[in-house]
């Protein structure tokens, strides 16, 4: 598979997998074993067609008249993710919110389990959150290489998230997954994913304040 | 202001507002006055008609061949996002997800200030979680009127996330930071804005399995 195929896949799509990923869980817990499209597309709030093509990113193709066998396309949606068997993770930064990532256990239903943390504050290292321990991060590049581990989670302050990035490449990191505002530079064979959550906010206030603002 | 000139800002445009932020202190830490449209496009790397035609949004307009005054910039953008004083919001929904949030302190800085959470779970009530109370969610509806809460950040499993966008709508809540996985629905006078964590991880666990496959 050539990287362009790999960036074939539109992001909205993919996105989407995980609401299709839910509902099908959801009817599986009900005994049902088959699914038409126009089903899942009215419960989601979709068109048909959409819903087609999402799907058949994953490689599978409802039958006529019949739809889809549930338990077939959750393997198969799961497999596409990644989320069959979870990555294991490296957080980088181990602050107020790396504490709260390493809290939240719904990442691991995700395809991501959060194995260690990394800080280089002293007063951190060797405690333990939410029952991982915080490691120095002069030890990061060697756990990476014997872990084999390809994904870290960067909450570090938006002051050193560039030189932290450049060290978790060059430790073998292949995929990040960005907390920080920063937009980091990496090479191509690496993905990065911004979260954005300042971004996120802004648009709520922004929104709120121009609403409340329109209406006094 | 209409619905309709609300709705005119672009998206990505106050997205960015943050990033422009960010830089506009540094630049004052350093004690600088002025800055310029290109010199704020270089570092951001972003081109500088972009620049210039995000931060009008804000009514600042630069000098030509001086730039944009950094202090008033920043007022200028702080005033547009509604973060010169942070907005109290309630959290609803006190699990795993909503308790790390509630130990996140950079949302202040971002002009949101979670001062309760409210959780339906007889065990959770009472307790305290980075020093705010877990308040019985029959109090919600009362207490939005009392304190003029406007914001409300979601984060109940998915299950009853459509059913408590509604009581919290009914209370009065005018703005819903969304973290959980349901697309919910709300009357045309109330904001949501999604975070999506799971849509954002499956874009990085799906990039990273092809990649890894692809290569291997």
């Amino acid at each position: 598979m050539s990287d362009d195929q790999l960036k074939a896949y539109p992001i909205p799509s993919v996105k989407r997998l995980p609401l299709y990923l839910r509902f099908l869980h959801k009817l599986k817990a009900q005994q049902r074993e088959v699914v038409s499209c126009t089903r899942i597309a009215e419960s989601l709030d979709l068109v048909p067609v959409q819903v087609r093509k999402d799907l058949a990113m994953t490689g599978v193709v409802g039958r006529p008249k019949v739809g889809y066998e549930v338990p077939v396309l959750i393997d198969a949606i799961e497999d596409f993710l990644g989320w069959k068997n979870a990555s294991d993770a490296f957080l980088v930064g181990a602050g107020s919110l790396g504490a709260a990532l390493l809290g939240y256990e719904g990442f691991r239903d995700s395809g991501l389990n959060i194995v260690a943390a990394f800080d280089t504050n002293p007063k951190k290292i060797g405690t333990e959150i939410h029952g991982r321990e915080v490691l120095p991060w002069e030890k990061f590049h060697d756990l990476v290489q014997r872990m084999h581990v390809h994904i870290g989670v960067l909450a570090v302050p938006g002051e050193v998230a560039q030189d932290v990035t450049t060290e978790m490449v060059m430790a073998g990191i292949r995929a990040i997954w960005n907390f920080t505002p920063v937009k980091i530079e990496v090479p191509d064979n690496v993905i990065v994913e911004d979260v954005r959550l300042t971004a996120s906010l802004a648009v709520l206030t922004s929104r709120l304040r121009q609403e409340l603002g329109a209406r006094s």
